[in-house]
């Protein structure tokens, strides 16, 4: 029976959107994990209540917060996602010919069996080089075997099982997995929604405190709350805007280009231009 | 009676917004202006039915829409703003000290009525500077005494009152009224509304018709459609992504850059970086 899927997220600033029916529901050991099908966004995703991703919205999410990471490092080859059950962040790092083994450390197994039943075009589940992994990422970084060049933190909001990865004991984990040139991206939720201002801060300062650059962005995420959404950028010395990083962006281009629906060389370098409110934010 | 303001947007999508009370509601010749009383983001107006502004959220368009204008323009001093009746470009435009005559020309006087009682504090209704013309824009462009060097046009979505605003008989009318100079800057819709489509492509065709350069950037507004809004910037030469232009922007922050929570050089260069999916649109 179609109804209406209603998000709060901003006091009494809600999300609906329409739903012609319920296509997967359960309540995981972690978390409550729903896809439904919409009217106007193919299938959605929601983790206890918050939209995750839909399968017409996704493509900024995931090209941003891995095409900015995997152009930054000269030679990506290890890359870790902790998080990213659905399988749109592999995917796209997936498309960079130098990379030659992804860790996808999720830790609810039904997230990735509700996208490979209701959202499949979403991840790149037969690419041998992707490798599932249903750890805790809290844990998995403390023992990590081989060191990662770019580790993509994909997790959901900090409530439920994600909220570790907002402190700084993660962060110095995460530092020590990365090899010298390592970088990581992490999703940091809306700078319109005052709620989530402090675990932005404790990030923020988290990745201050451990890697030697920062550099937070912001992208446009219709489903998201207020539609503006940021990620932070942190490396041991990497800067994503050097010349270097452009001309491997553009480089880049030229061979998968055509493929992606945001994320281009220049639209990279746009999402670090803050507004003022939202540098004052990251401090 | 608190109630929940619901916007339609794109299909069965919608914004859901928690109301304390209606705090103005008229039918107006044009159009019905309401102005509620928000939970979150102060107070909201909306214009049949489709949010226009809140006192929470309205810097980022008046600030956006009013300086990468007002500063692509070498030496700005008679500025056009058609609509705009909550005051708030006009507001911005102010800042600008070369500017020393300001018409705004806004078909309908219940808009600025209801902003002068309900936000009072969007506009700079003092300012000596500012002329309010309770006209036809459409009208009042075809016989302008005296050029501008900024035309601003700040109306609402395309359909009502508004609708003469996104078609080529006006931007032609524009360009007559503009200085050899001129610079213009108009929104166009959310790019993620695929209903906008056609409009924005008709005014991108005939910005491209009229003017030597025409340059679409995207903004977050949170309470607009998707968070992600377009808007136009067109000129008769002036590239408001010159080393000129960035170089008068930074001399201009020094003056009011502190007044100011979204607009910074930075910025005004990221509006301009498209994504993909928003270059094809716009062709």
């Amino acid at each position: 029976m179609p109804f209406q899927y209603l998000e709060y997220y901003n006091g009494t600033t809600g999300l609906s959107v329409g739903v012609n029916r319920v296509l997967f529901s359960e309540q995981t050991p972690f978390q409550k994990v729903e896809i439904y099908e919409t009217d106007t966004w193919g299938n959605l995703m929601t983790i206890d209540g918050m939209v995750m991703l839909s399968e017409k919205d996704e493509f900024v999410y995931h090209e941003m917060i891995a095409h900015t990471a995997c152009f930054s490092h000269p030679n990506p080859k290890r890359v870790l996602i902790i998080g990213g059950g659905d399988g749109g962040t592999a995917r796209e790092v997936l498309r960079h010919a130098s990379v030659e083994h992804v860790d996808m450390v999720e830790i609810d197994e039904a997230v990735v069996r509700a996208s490979k039943l209701h959202m499949p075009a979403v991840g790149a589940w037969n690419d041998p080089r992707l490798h599932v992994l249903y750890e805790n990422g809290l844990t998995f970084v403390e023992h990590v075997p081989v060191k990662y060049d770019v580790i993509i933190i994909d997790g959901s909001d900090p409530v439920g099982p994600a909220v570790d990865l907002f402190k700084q004991e993660f962060y110095d984990k995460c530092a020590a997995a990365l090899t010298e040139n390592g970088v990581l991206t992490v999703q940091t939720e809306s700078p319109f929604v005052e709620h989530y201002h402090e675990s932005m801060r404790s990030v923020s300062q988290a990745l201050k405190n451990t890697f030697a650059l920062n550099r937070p962005m912001v992208v446009f995420i219709p489903l998201y709350p207020t539609g503006m959404w940021s990620l932070c950028f942190a490396s041991k010395g990497i800067d994503p805007l050097s010349a270097e990083v452009a001309a491997r962006a553009e480089a880049g281009m030229r061979v998968f280009g055509s493929e992606l629906k945001y994320y281009n060389p220049d639209v990279h370098k746009a999402a670090f231009a803050l507004p003022n409110f939202v540098r004052t934010l990251f401090g």
